[in-house]
């Protein structure tokens, strides 16, 4: 579990970092304000790309505190980036925040029954809600997320979104 | 390994299946062939929903095939599908092929070496084929897809691409 959440999320959300700095580096050529991507959706009822960010950022570390019965400590961001560097500064803190979590730390949480706000008590067990519901919403953020950039124009490719593979040279 | 690769996927497929079908309605309504959107993307040198869909595809049929050591049995699918039925054929072939792995197909696979055409003899232990490339890249390709269709007006939401989630009733 800590290899998803932990690592593997915070690898994304690195990769996320680094698309927005395509982003950034398109925005300047092209001379327009980074403001008008973080304000870009692909439907006019989607959230823009600021707020998938933000779910992105929030799946990961609500999914890593709840799962780890640590939901006090998760650190609390305020929804009100506007700027490309507020934004950043937002995934940086996720990823410090999951850098903080020891591989043991979820030694008990496949088996315990875990709520959210809007589920009026109802529970998933932590592999459920770990399998059916963060690693589904996380990636659905983060692809939205790249998806709004590459319509946009912004000069990414799959590659940027997976990041680098630890292969291991032919024996 | 089981439960992610073919539980999860599988539903996911389903869910894909049932997104599309919302699709056929809309098309239906607005009196337009469902192959526009087939062969719509959201940046041109990007795969369109049909590729966007054989890719989510063999993403879990190889993955799942390449993990457990069973690559020659895997459905072969020539790519040449043109048509929402044939689509949809696909991905019910695809579910069908996970449903043939048991839950002990995965004993070995974490430990596995893999490797990939592309890749030039590198591989990846079973662990890390897992959870930095099958699970990125098939949400990815799964994300893209109902990106595409969101984009072009469906009528469709995060609940259609989730599914029902396996909640417990409060005590």
């Amino acid at each position: 579990m800590h290899a998803i959440v932990v690592s593997q999320f915070s690898k994304m959300l690195k990769n996320l970092l680094a698309i927005l700095g395509e982003a950034e580096k398109f925005a300047a050529e092209k001379k327009f304000d980074t403001a008008v991507l973080l304000n870009s959706r692909l439907a006019p009822d989607q959230f823009n790309l600021a707020q998938q960010i933000r779910t992105a950022c929030d799946t990961a570390k609500l999914g890593a505190a709840r799962l780890a019965d640590r939901e006090k400590d998760a650190p609390v961001h305020a929804d009100t980036e506007t700027t490309l560097a507020e934004i950043k500064a937002r995934i940086e803190s996720v990823i410090a925040y999951l850098g903080s979590y020891k591989p043991d730390a979820f030694a008990a949480s496949a088996e315990r029954r875990i709520g959210q706000p809007r589920w009026n008590g109802k529970t998933l067990s932590g592999q459920e809600f770990l399998i059916q519901h963060v690693i589904p919403n996380f990636y659905f953020h983060v692809t939205t997320a790249y998806a709004i950039l590459r319509h946009n124009g912004v000069g990414i490719g799959k590659r940027n979104y997976l990041g680098d593979m630890p292969y291991r040279d032919p024996a």
